[in-house]
């Protein structure tokens, strides 16, 4: 009875107890019984208390291992084991006079069990400051306001809009939602985009409470949809809280004047790469408003691991996605990664490496046998490769290596990877230009861009507006590019949750995306089954997904005229009189010796095998 | 004594006595003893014989294992087994009423232990046809004339003709020699080139003969230069004498209608390969007069083989190229190069895979553990991605992904290889356009594209010509890009051997490339120094060769202005106050904190560690 009324109590602490307590910090602010590593460390922050001792309360199942200082005279960092056995509860630590109570939570049901997101999958990519604004988005306090006429500045999306569209995005077919990062950006001006956290523990104000993202996880999960955080590892915001007062000098990458990183992130594979340009590599700093984390120091490669845990286990995040991924410490990641999917064996992890080359991604994919005995246990990674290659073959003209060669190769180079049915493909995402202009307003391009992404052996991830044929300038215009989704705010005369205003261009695309991804989303055989292609000849490529029971053949045709294609090539797929379904157009045809693809557009046929 | 006579005989012995022996055709013409394998299969060709059965006359050490015949009537395949105490001499066949008297010759001293081509070389890659022409270049009986005006046609270029400028060669600082394929192809038209094999035995008449292909080779060892044997092994010309008699249906890949090859070479690595787009690869032709060879047919697996082994010894080469490596069925490749390498385990045999892809390239070099368990024993490959990544350096504006980046990331995939430095980088091939012209007649780039190839961790390979910046459109033309050297003919008034008439800009290059290889030559530092490279930053690119003796700074600054670098980056490879050589411009340098590098030009600096 008491434990059940302890596990009860648990259970409705979701807020720290901070503000009852004379610690300007405590991180993480709370913890959880029953984790597999039972290590957690705690940074206190207070005035001056580098140096007092703690002492623990009595509580079953919890030691003090230790505690330590760093530089500053204002942090203590406590070591805490908690055993198995441990009931989730309150425990009490005193120090330097003050009086820590301390929240051990009960895990939620099946929360290390959780399947994180994949090849079933389809992730649905939005800015929140961009897409929807259900709250006011004006709390007070924070240093940059609203203003929705800059490029740069904050246009007031919020948690609360987001929630409100969940039914767009599952009714569009996507199963998963990626935010682009939620966390405090309390920065003066161009705090919108979410990667320069001030505070890795509280969601922003302007988008909501932390109470607000479990909500909106809670809710999506109800309409189908896995949340994936957008973590950053590799660097702050200049108004974290840490920087007027460092825990020690090392904490951040310092240098003896400002000196950016080169982006040279092969330094990292590179047999002959300068021990110094590594180093500049990985611990140049990206802008001088973006302070470079050292994830060699220990209390801070714990500190990010457990946040890390902290997001998954309190918001119920079906997987993460990693920014700036290289730049971290190379074996901070592997330790990071190990720790991550120790905890969450089925959990997904895709890392953001801004490489065109395969075997730099595939690095640091789990399961990968390096040269240099590197092991990451990410069991994805962003396919900028494949990516690329997309593009090119709808741009370029085709010859021996340009053009529809590029895709076909590149998806040849699957072989590099040891798991690449789990890479995540993309149409864009918030840092690259509009797929529609790069398509340069192609309609039929842009089909067979997104066709290829829903049916292609990798999880699709695709972002928002792609459906409305949003624009952007073709050289990188981040304002442009992540421009507000129309019908997000109150007053706007266009709506794409309503369709309502949508030209009949964007109505026609909008609901092509939705018989698309709904089609993929039943599709277990684009989920799991095997993929044959043939080497694209005459501007047409054609490959199939097929199991034991059924054959999807993917047709696109980037020329400008229907193209007709010989069937007796594919006889390895197709034995001829087979009843194939138009999946995107409903029509039933008899396949017999020939086959008309349509101009500039994809043909998904699906029949029983 | 006897063995000695016997010896003295075998030596002298260098035709085959087919003109002697009822028979069309006896392949190959001699053999040796002490191979390491001790099997021979002739190949006898004479009207009727293929059910005769063979008597060998009593021989110690050489026993007939057995024979057979394929489909046609007309060939007989003869197993020997030449035991390693056998003496050169004479052996005797009988069969069918025929007499076959067959040399068994002594090898040359140390012939299997040749050493091949490697990195301390660097080789000049000419075509017969086009370099100079020292006899009449008319023999009677071939089907193709002369016809110096046509772009196709045959110029007159011959062995005498090499022959005759092996010490400008030589004189240029390189080691080696690959002449394009000299063997017969004996076509109406288009026959030049080489790459059309009529007899694969023989010399082509117009380029001279057998013996005088061997008394090249021997003259060029006394120059100092190696000679790489051009081999072809996918495919015949149709003119080749098997066409009219073909042992058997199988021998060549045959199709129900003519089929070309669709070039999709990495239907070999893909896991996604049809198996009927693979074959299409591998058994489809290149061009309607280029049959086909299917090399799983064992007989022609065997005689491929040992025509390879023929040349090799009989010529005494250093190495062979490939042409279109994947092309020929892999596993024979793999079978083809472990015999060679186990006859010759120091030779060098360097492999055509025209891809851009650094893991299609690595898939085919020796030691490399590949995802199929695929196993290939060919030392060399030629590097195409790096080559055009090369063009890209200079050709690009530089970015994330792009110009210079390419270059330097290209080579640190080094990683992806098992042995880099033996990997062939080239300026152009006889099926590229122009160094020069690629390079929009910039005569620094082009600098800096020598440069590079000169002192990278690789053999270069450099295009006749380029010396004397010859140009040519920029898109494929072959009768352009293989224009006949300057000098080679009678009459020429412009000689690039002698320099008469070159303009200026030509004798400068010519010179400069001259000193550049030349001190390569000498460089054991670049043969086999490590490299250290920085990433480019501003239009230059930075890399150092160095070992416990030396350093080589090699600055590439592709910018139309001077580049200031400040020194103090390099900090691994430079302490300041070296005394440091121009290794082009001769002048010494203290090495301070800044280095002018010199605007659109290669700067190489030298100096004891």
């Amino acid at each position: 009875m008491k434990a059940l009324i302890t596990l009860a109590t648990a259970l409705l602490m979701t807020l720290p107890t901070m503000a009852t307590e004379p610690f300007t910090h405590v991180e993480p602010p709370n913890w959880w019984v029953g984790m597999r590593d039972t290590r957690l460390q705690l940074m206190l922050h207070a005035p001056g208390i580098a140096d007092s001792e703690p002492v623990l309360a009595p509580y079953p199942g919890v030691t003090l291992k230790g505690s330590h200082r760093a530089s500053s005279a204002n942090y203590r960092f406590i070591d805490l084991d908690i055993a198995p056995n441990a009931a989730p509860g309150e425990i009490t630590l005193t120090l330097g006079g003050r009086t820590l109570r301390y929240p051990l939570k009960a895990r939620a049901p099946g929360s290390a069990k959780r399947q994180g997101f994949g090849p079933k999958d389809a992730i649905y990519l939005l800015v929140p400051d961009r897409f929807a604004q259900g709250g006011s988005g004006q709390p007070g306090g924070m240093k940059e306001g609203l203003k929705r006429s800059a490029p740069g500045g904050r246009h007031g999306g919020d948690l609360a809009g987001m929630r409100q569209h969940l039914d767009y995005i599952a009714g569009l077919g996507f199963t998963q939602v990626w935010p682009t990062p939620l966390v405090e950006n309390n920065s003066a001006t161009y705090s919108y985009h979410g990667y320069a956290a001030t505070d890795f523990y509280k969601v922003d104000p302007r988008f909501g409470s932390n109470d607000d993202f479990r909500a909106f996880v809670a809710e999506a999960r109800t309409q189908g949809l896995g949340v994936i955080q957008d973590i950053v590892l590799n660097h702050i915001g200049s108004g974290h809280w840490w920087m007027a007062d460092l825990p020690a000098p090392d904490w951040l990458n310092a240098w003896p004047q400002y000196t950016e990183t080169h982006h040279a992130r092969m330094t990292l594979q590179d047999p002959y790469a300068a021990p110094s340009d590594r180093k500049r590599f990985t611990d140049g700093w990206f802008v001088p408003g973006m302070p470079d984390l050292n994830q060699r120091r220990p209390e801070l490669a714990t500190y990010l691991t457990q946040m890390t845990l902290w997001w998954i286990e309190s918001a119920g995040l079906s997987g993460l996605r990693t920014d700036t991924w290289s730049y971290s410490d190379r074996d901070f990641l592997s330790a990071w990664s190990a720790r991550i999917m120790q905890e969450y064996p089925r959990l997904n992890i895709v890392g953001e490496e801004w490489s065109p080359h395969p075997a730099v991604v595939a690095y640091w994919q789990r399961g990968k046998k390096n040269h240099d005995g590197y092991v990451s246990h990410a069991p994805s990674m962003m396919d900028f490769p494949l990516q690329a290659n997309l593009l090119a073959a709808l741009l370029e003209e085709d010859g021996p290596h340009t053009g529809l060669t590029k895709l076909y190769e590149g998806l040849a180079h699957d072989f590099v990877y040891p798991d690449p049915a789990n890479l995540v493909l993309f149409d864009g995402n918030h840092d690259t230009p509009r797929l529609y202009s790069v398509l340069k307003q192609d309609v039929g391009l842009t089909q067979i861009a997104l066709a290829y992404l829903a049916t292609t052996r990798r999880i699709p991830q695709f972002f928002y507006g792609t459906e409305l044929l949003m624009q952007s300038p073709t050289e990188r215009d981040d304002g442009a590019v992540r421009a507000d989704m129309p019908g997000g705010w109150p007053g706007d005369t266009v709506n794409a949750f309503t369709s309502a205003g949508l030209s009949p261009a964007q109505r026609d695309m909008q609901a092509w995306v939705r018989r698309l991804f709904n089609w993929r989303k039943g599709s277990t055989v684009i989920h799991k089954g095997q993929l044959m292609q043939y080497a694209p000849l005459q501007g047409v490529y054609v490959f199939f997904r097929f199991d034991a029971e059924r054959t999807v053949m993917v047709v696109l045709n980037k020329n400008a005229q229907p193209a007709v294609l010989a069937l007796d090539r594919f006889q390895e797929r197709i034995r001829g009189g087979e009843q194939a379904r138009d999946v995107l157009g409903g029509k039933v045809i008899t396949l017999g010796d020939r086959l008309t693809a349509p101009a500039r557009s994809p043909l998904i046929l699906e029949w029983a095998r």
